[in-house]
């Protein structure tokens, strides 16, 4: 257990104080933090880590694709390393929080270790990971995918939503070389684990009165983002309900009914969200005289067990067509996405829960419904765990509010978990 | 009967041919007909309708608003006068028959009348009436209240749409007398009956394969055209059902709900109709992973019976407040307007259907589920009726379809009526 390591120690919350108030001042756009994914604020940040880093006279490294790796070298360099880390891009107008939290634990963590003269048994590396927010190209988790040559040729075509410019373009200028996109920078038999500290993007530990939230798994997601109701436009007054073709009557009851086969399976305890973010009458053409003659909305499904997306889907498939037919509307569901759902460690979640209770600090087991990187990792193969801290009012937007001593704690359980996998 | 009246002939179909093609060049935008009421347009088709009506030797005159009255006298000059009329503007990108048929066929019996050198009993009037439709102003039926006295100061000060000029300036710059808007152009008490010819506006007669419709009532309204539902945007994967206020939940079960009072009122006899012509998440905020803090729906509902009228809104009123509370949600209905149903004349309405089956003409009774000039004669205590002539494609749009054949028939009824009333 990690207590019994003989260079355990606090993580350095003096630097990680510093830390975020450096990132406070990187990438303020006047209401909230905007660090473009390969935009000017990640790109500060990311050097600041490295200078903080190399000041400790920790190793440095970037990949390809210019994610930094921060290591504190093992006795034995052979061994599969022990990581942790998370990403310094933001979405635009978001918090400071959301993606640099871990990366200030992961260093503060270090940097105790260092002060304290600590050599663990096997390297324990911190990566900064580039471009997770999905907000800036439209390719999701970016920097672990290329960190495992996952990155495809087509998705370095891809163009930033904000510069036009190609993803090829934007890691060149950053330093990086997109030819070398099949290179991995990790492999994962040469890792024994990766942790990662987040913020909770939610409200449930603020419900549930806990700081640490131990996520069991990453949800994947089963997805039509641009879905159609098609009917007639017509006269409201002028025309009976049997002559309708009412895309709103018919969009409306897509989604009761959806969301009360959602209220059956949470009833069965099946774990799972449902979200319609997006229902809306074409704005140029709807009036309250005119019965719609279209529907755009969007369908989200989350679950980290896969069977259940497809169970789901399967429904939605057989409902959308019993809708349709009901309410003489038709229902385009568009192109189908997703992604695929991944566990955590359960050794990893055990050790974590146990090093919670040894310490006092409430934490609680909970899924993760947003993605985060280390779903790559796990879906590597690569033993994974996350820690989320309590947050207020959510994430992606400026209002992040995440206690300091909440993300003491939840630093001091990584710093115990990494301790304990490298001791 | 009309059949007995010794003047009684034809309408004079080749005129009101004449009259559509004219109408057909007057306001073509390349697309439809575009007749903005006191527009050039508009203006163009009075002037037209008033130089054939002078050429037949027909009396013309206007009142303050502009409204244009058409006259063939009859021997008792004193005796209240038998009326017919619709309105010559339109919706943008309209069609050519919505107002303009109604026109066109009074002025078609009137020349019958002359040509045969009939003389009625009583005054015979065709009102070509101004601003029907309400896409210009924020006013309903401006020419027929202007015509009664019942426009308010206020009304004169609305601005069109386009121009943003008043509608008191609007009536200047065709030749009317804003400041006279007391003064009423017409008197209840002088009038015997006022018969109204439109195209059905919706799918009703070609559903029942019948040329004509002889209107039991026009529908009135009972609406909240910006009725808001309020949530709380949040993740749509890190926020587990328990602590969602989603207003796209909450909009979607309204409607499922109301819709389903409609289909038990319908079930019961009711006759009316409701619909949500708009329903939008917020364009700019909304996003598939973002559960929605916000919908616009509108709620029109309509009937030509007050009671249910107000029996529906109390039940809106009721079930806004469950579906609130079940969804934690918060529903504002925002500001509720309407107008009062109209019941047309029972007597006319009999002698219409009587008509109708001695010329063998396929006629119906049906309601106006859209408002029409009509509802102001009618509340004024004017036995008023109303015939639809069979249409498809709707109105509103330049695909309105009306056989010239069912015109005809429509107009042949308009004259028998007329004559009836008149001999």
């Amino acid at each position: 257990m990690a207590h019994e390591a003989p260079w355990r120690t606090e993580p350095d919350f003096a630097l990680a104080q510093s830390l975020f108030d450096t990132f406070q001042t990187i990438g303020f756009d006047g209401r909230g933090i905007t660090r473009a994914s390969y935009g000017e604020g990640e790109e500060r940040a990311h050097n600041h880590v490295r200078s903080v880093a190399a000041d400790l006279g920790l190793e440095v490294r970037t990949d390809w694709a210019m994610n930094l790796y921060v290591t504190l070298p093992g006795r034995d360099r052979s061994l599969p390393a022990v990581m942790t880390g998370s990403h310094l891009d933001s979405v635009p107008v978001g918090g400071n929080f959301d993606g640099a939290a871990g990366v200030v634990a992961g260093l503060s963590v270090l940097s105790g270790w260092v002060r304290e003269g600590a050599t663990p048994s096997r390297d324990v590396t911190l990566m900064a990971i580039r471009a997770e927010e999905s907000a800036w190209f439209p390719v999701s988790y970016i920097g672990s995918k290329a960190a495992f040559g996952l990155l495809d040729a087509a998705a370095l075509q891809a163009r930033r939503t904000d510069t036009r410019r190609t993803l090829a373009e934007h890691i060149a200028e950053a330093g990086g070389n997109a030819e070398a996109f099949k290179k991995p920078g990790l492999d994962p038999k040469h890792i024994d684990c990766f942790v990662e500290l987040h913020i909770e993007q939610g409200p449930t530990l603020i419900g549930k009165n806990a700081q640490v939230g131990i996520v069991t798994g990453i949800c994947g997601s089963s997805r039509y983002r641009h879905a159609e109701v098609h009917g007639v436009w017509a006269h409201s007054g002028a025309t009976p309900r049997a002559y309708r073709h009412d895309a709103v009557i018919g969009a409306a009851r897509l989604v009761e009914r959806l969301h009360r086969e959602w209220l059956e399976i949470e009833a069965d305890g099946g774990e799972m969200t449902l979200t319609f973010g997006v229902f809306q009458t074409d704005p140029t053409q709807a009036d309250f005289s005119t019965i719609a003659g279209k529907v755009g909305l969007s369908i989200d499904v989350r679950s980290r067990f896969l069977e259940l997306l497809s169970k789901m889907n399967a429904r939605i498939l057989d409902i959308v067509q019993q809708i349709a037919m009901d309410n003489d509307v038709e229902i385009k569901l568009g192109p189908h996405t997703g992604s695929t759902p991944a566990q955590m460690d359960d050794t990893i979640l055990k050790d974590l829960m146990t090093l919670a209770k040894n310490s006092e600090i409430s934490a609680i087991a909970m899924p993760s419904g947003a993605g985060h990187d280390s779903a790559i990792f796990a879906n590597q193969g690569v033993p994974t765990a996350m820690l989320f801290v309590r947050n207020q009012n959510g994430s992606h937007n400026p209002d992040e509010a995440m206690d300091f001593a909440d993300f003491k704690a939840g630093s001091r359980l990584l710093s115990q978990i990494l301790a304990n996998r490298s001791a």
